[in-house]
């Protein structure tokens, strides 16, 4: 049960994870859910995410599928200075437009290198696809970029969260999803019933039913998401009534 | 610099991760990285991961397009009892199958809970999609399966990964990717051209940079993968030369 369906007024994003690190596992991705949640805060939501290797065909195949589709795209990864860093040029190719020297990107860039350092390689951090508008950091100076509805971020967590920084005042705003989790010492299946009903009772709002194990047992997470903030809590407490009338007891987690 | 081309004959995978939770920044995923890791004892490539919400329609038609591009698919999550696990209709759905009650996942399920608690929806976790074969898990019982090149398995990473041991034997095996790690005192763009007309020079391997901060400065990592280990060694002890001619230290990083 997914909170709100594509045809809904409500701006949505997709996240494109570029590089073979996260492939082979050698990297674990922490930039999905944080993004997610900087986004949430502006009332969007994640509807997909895609993570591709570092081939231009695959980059350009995805982000033009997903940038027909949202309203946002952020992508991570592959800006950088060395031969594995093709994400600017995939973009380049995917909107059909040059690669160019960007004059404030090399301004920015050249005042951090000793003279004679600024090679060519790092020049590559200056170039960006026409009509785009530069994204700053704070962290490392070298720019991301905007080009149309996609937003072409770094792929270290600590300069992507800087960029977004920069990216959220452009950015449409949503109605805010409200959330109310309630824990339970319980296994899922025991209460899968009443929550069944419970969600078909409000479709406006989505129950997401998250179990985990512990010593003390089964412990299971009920999520309930909504943009209708009296919704959710009706919704919450027709649950820990269940929940009561089964004789569970229940918290809600704050947070 | 992707190490395998799409026409390899090595077997390729994708990972399909299904579920609100990831999307919505609440639940951090792990399992693709370690699905990733498992594959590679096998010399199976994830070349792909597509994350989607809990709507059956997305969930058909990633699968779909996943399962005729590449040798195998993995899916996790929403293989549980509630009325938010639709994973087993969506891959009956996307198969064009009918989901029945599968008598050996029943025989497995029942003996697990007190009589009259094997309700409706915990027989939901014995549907299984015609002509599937069950995925055993030592951790729940409950079973995930396997139907054609396509593998669904539990969400929870203790789950997920005790059904991998199962799907292991069934794999068919390609050629281990050797992998060398280079660690460095610098910032990669220095070291940008060296390690261009090092990778030209050696296409059948892939070099990745991946640059990190540190109080000390910044590090980069160099990471050399490929099939031929002599080919992934000789590459490596070029770029040790031409950090060594840089006058910069660098360490091999074990594991």
């Amino acid at each position: 049960m997914t909170l709100t369906p594509n045809t809904s007024n409500e701006p949505s994003a997709a996240v494109l994870l570029i590089g073979d690190e996260l492939l082979s596992g050698r990297t674990q991705d922490t930039n999905l859910a944080y993004t997610a949640k900087f986004l949430s805060a502006y009332g969007i939501d994640v509807r997909e995410a895609r993570i591709v290797p570092d081939l231009e065909a695959e980059i350009v195949a995805a982000l033009n599928t997903l940038r027909a589709r949202y309203t946002y795209v952020f992508t991570t990864g592959g800006i950088g200075p060395t031969h594995d860093d093709i994400t600017t040029d995939a973009v380049g190719r995917a909107f059909g437009v040059a690669v160019h020297y960007h004059p404030e990107a090399l301004a920015l860039l050249e005042p951090r290198y000793k003279p004679g350092e600024f090679n060519t390689m790092r020049r590559r951090m200056a170039r960006i696809p026409e009509g785009a508008s530069l994204i700053h950091n704070s962290v490392s100076v070298a720019p991301g970029f905007q080009i149309g509805n996609v937003f072409v971020l770094a792929g270290i967590p600590m300069i992507m969260r800087a960029m977004l920084e920069d990216v959220g005042p452009r950015l449409s705003r949503g109605t805010l999803v409200t959330t109310a989790t309630i824990a339970a010492h319980v296994g899922e299946g025991r209460i899968a019933t009443a929550l069944s009903e419970i969600q078909n009772a409000r479709p406006s709002v989505a129950i997401g039913s998250y179990p985990m194990f512990s010593e003390a047992g089964p412990i299971v997470h009920l999520v309930v998401r909504g943009r209708d903030p009296e919704g959710v809590e009706i919704t919450a407490r027709a649950i820990e009534e269940a929940l009561a009338r089964d004789g569970i007891t229940s918290t809600r987690v704050v947070g």
